[in-house]
């Protein structure tokens, strides 16, 4: 077992939307309930783009460390913690921890947890090389997994982006439409298994496109996207009985849709925050057996602030993950 | 057993919004599948005023009898009906027949059928003395039932209106905030049952009074108004994790909530169109067993358009109920 | 459209146990409710063998005409037939016709209706070139299936042949352990798709087997099997928080465990007859898309006498499906 | 704040059915994670007199305080502790402790932790003047509540004793009928809200009775007793569709019922462990609003043995209730 450094290297800004300095800072100390983890990796997500600029209706900790999806090894643990051994992988993801026993976590929903401490917001994150983690939260990973690729599978039930709700729904036996716009992005998603593709910079009429698609429209639709004008024709074109999920986060957008339409066809629009404990280790599961995987590129940490701005450009497909070593 | 004459008084009209005529029409005849029912009693509700004056996207038959909450005996069957005998108690309500073999159907989801025959809609309905019945679809009637208090629980589960709401509720074990707003209605919702009451009239703050009233929060808000205004409050006042179900069938309005919300507090928003059969014969399994009961005024068939006059004037607490004889 | 003839072949017996004889019959005429199906192919099990033995609690119509697995095309309809027209491809499923009004229908429990109909027990069934089924039973068949394929799928549900029970958990995404004993088994299962297999001939110790082979027991266990060691063993390896489903239909055995055990364990067990219509759908959808598919061995209808008998002997490995034509 | 001692009264015993000694022990130290709770009134229950003998599959920890269902105040607190205020009042249920990160432990089945820990089995329990509970575990008393009569209700969802469960399943708008045995049980059971009540030592064929009482068989059928008879006629007497519940803890009883009509009726049968914290909260809330109560009868902590004797010999009806002051 490596020694753990006093200080080490991590990304931190003063003030939302201010400086992105790549610098060294104490390596923090974990509580009695609490995991030290070297991270290795950690993907980068909008959530981060968007605690960085400090949109959400939700103060950010200040001066902060994000990042919430961070893949390493064990390295100490507080004196109450039990289940983790030094040396084993562990990773950090949105939900650091909770109470464990209010009425929401009571039944599994620790993400709704009025003291919800979340990675990279409230509790600094996984773009540095040392990181504490609650240790009932804290997800285990499997001896031997790729660390840079199981990163991003972390936060994968928030923002689940594309290319992984598709993967997921797969694995579980479902048949899945993919609806996105852009150069390279149908072959792209018929590679990761959808039947079929709808282009929305080609198609006018989306809801018929769908309903088409899925002769009547489908059992689920999965929002991952922000766009208002998205999310409210999956309201028109899912299926009677049907369901709507939201997971996406814009700031500002609403889901807005006809009571009468809504009634008659009896659907349910249901927003999905991130997924729990359990939810966490199912994914990891599936990523295990290989059945989902996120195609990523590995950049160093110190080039975070390039990689947001590619982000803003809306040029990434896939997904960037940082070696915390560079 | 009395004769089934070849003519009987009804309320009729030819056009949408056309004059409501009582006059004799023939009595029909029963399909294969179809009970002829003796209609003692029928409920109006603010459906059969939609009906009548054409208000919802989707056509009505035309010249129509409304009415979809109609009470009497069964006078005479198809060769193919099964478990009925002449003489038994029956029930038409709003959902008359139905494919029972499309993919909606087959889920117990027949409200939802492509060809669902709607009473007082797209089938001549309960404001006449003999109407017809899907047999699958009519409710058994206990034997000694009051036919006139039981007429109105034939559609509860769709308009469900606020009094048998607040019933059902308790009869479930549930507790029950009530908002509403005007003279005399805190002391009818105090004395159906509900725990508190918020007047929308005098209280400023519609989602502070809820939850207060609910420590954070109702786990569930059934919103029986067609207002836009109070559906959106629902859905901010509703307590994580919670669901805000719609029943009430405004012609024009939305649901409209910030997804941001939506998804961080993982709450559902359910459309939630009429029964099935199953709803039907609980409800009046909990009517039967003396735990709800709707505050009923008679009044004769022919006085349907005045019936229909104080509705639309917002003047009707409880429900009126016809007299087929008069 | 070809004619409908006067009489047909078919195998009938007089007496349970009795002679099967493959002889020409009356072609029986379709009731309000009925379709008229010409037979092309009905799958041969267990329940036919039981049913023609009498071995069940439950009395059989006499003389009768077994099978429950037939496909073919609809020639003639009552005059209540709603969804279907004439040259459609209709399925003949165990479960040919309910009352659909009592309380078991009216919650998707058909099969426990106390006026269920039976094919090939309680209604001539698919042993005859020209079978009746009521309309809103039996199982609509795509265009363009292969009906001598379709045919075991459409009793998919209740007695489960191990290989189709592995195909189905595998479409939905599930990990499957196979048990069975003799030689050429293990092969069998593997090319089905089975991640580990258990032989109980060569095996001792099946309970610890499972429990090693799924790291504390599987979550669910499904009793295909009418053995009541077999039975009792998986309320053994069952995960704590599990299922065992019971779906074979012994004429004598008992499920027996302890309560300690499964009180402290929190199982679930869960006898589970004949799916209803939307299962049946959901069956065919799986195997109209390839994902499932039966290994089958065709003869004509009129060696039904010899089918019966490799059965009694255990010597088949698949499905016998027969030819009417023949 | 009164001061906290440094030894106590407690009811200890060295071996299983060994000496019950009423003497003065130190007063346990909390962990980071745990309270210390001042136990002012405890429960007993068959499950503690199981403990002392020794009758279950699973070794107690010796020597051992029973009680698991213990009300007081919280006097002091682990550093790790959130949510918790000194003075709050607390409740010592059976599961004392569990990893909180298992499998099971994250779908809300802490009872199947295989590190739980168990009140007055695997910890010391209420038998005690000053206990330590798992600060996530112990449940939340509401300010003002009767602590003697709240202390059996924090077992209620496994021993569930009969006069509970008619409660609960009242408070859900269910309706109960009772079977039971001697003197004075009808009037007890019916002042408790059953609507019709069965005398198993009267009544010669309870599968008849209570199917007759019942319109054709309970929706559900809730075993408290450890009889493997009764439960063994509640697999059979249970509706179609139905579902049977293991809550009694006999040591030695199988639950054995017909394969084929458990296949035919689609019944379950669910072993179901004591409650999650959610459950244990809802039962609590029951209680605060009135809706259960408990008879109790109040003795001195010293009498515990005595206490045990009338339960060995079935005379204790209601609950005995400990005060630890005497």
């Amino acid at each position: 077992m490596a020694q753990i450094p006093k200080t080490q290297k991590a990304v931190i800004f003063e003030t939302n939307g201010g400086k992105l300095e790549y610098k060294d800072i104490p390596v923090p100390k974990p509580k009695p309930n609490e995991l030290l983890i070297h991270v290795k990796y950690s993907g980068v997500c909008h959530t981060d783009l968007h605690a960085w600029k400090g949109d959400w209706p939700l103060d950010t900790k200040l001066p902060l460390v994000g990042g919430h999806e961070g893949a390493g090894e064990v390295v100490a643990m507080g004196e109450n913690v039990k289940n983790w051994q030094i040396g084993d992988l562990a990773g950090i993801k949105w939900l650091n921890g909770s109470c464990l026993s209010c009425e929401f976590c009571m039944q599994g929903g620790e993400a709704n947890c009025a003291q919800a401490d979340l990675s990279g917001y409230t509790h600094d994150g996984s773009f540095q090389q040392y990181a504490t983690a609650d240790a009932v939260q804290a997800a285990k990973i499997p001896k031997g997994t790729n660390l840079a690729e199981v990163a991003p599978i972390l936060y994968v039930f928030t923002f689940l982006v594309g290319a992984l709700a598709v993967q997921f729904a797969k694995a579980m036996g479902l048949r899945v439409v993919g609806i996105d716009g852009g150069e390279g992005k149908e072959a792209f998603a018929k590679e990761l298994g959808v039947e079929s593709f709808i282009d929305f910079t080609k198609n006018k009429d989306i809801v018929k496109a769908v309903k088409d698609a899925t002769n009547g429209g489908p059992h689920g639709a999965v929002n991952v996207s922000v766009s208002e004008a998205a999310i409210n024709q999956s309201c028109e074109y899912v299926r009677p009985l049907g369901t709507v999920v939201l997971v996406g986060l814009p700031a500002h957008s609403k889901v807005s849709t006809s009571v009468f339409d809504a009634v008659v066809k009896s659907i349910s629009i249901r927003g999905s925050y991130v997924g729990n404990r359990k939810d966490t280790q199912e994914a990891l599961d599936f990523f295990a057996r290989g059945l989902v995987k996120c195609p990523i590129k590995i950049v160093g940490l110190s080039e975070l602030p390039q990689v947001f701005k590619l982000m803003e450009e809306g040029k990434i497909m896939g997904r960037y993950v940082l070696d915390t070593s560079k």
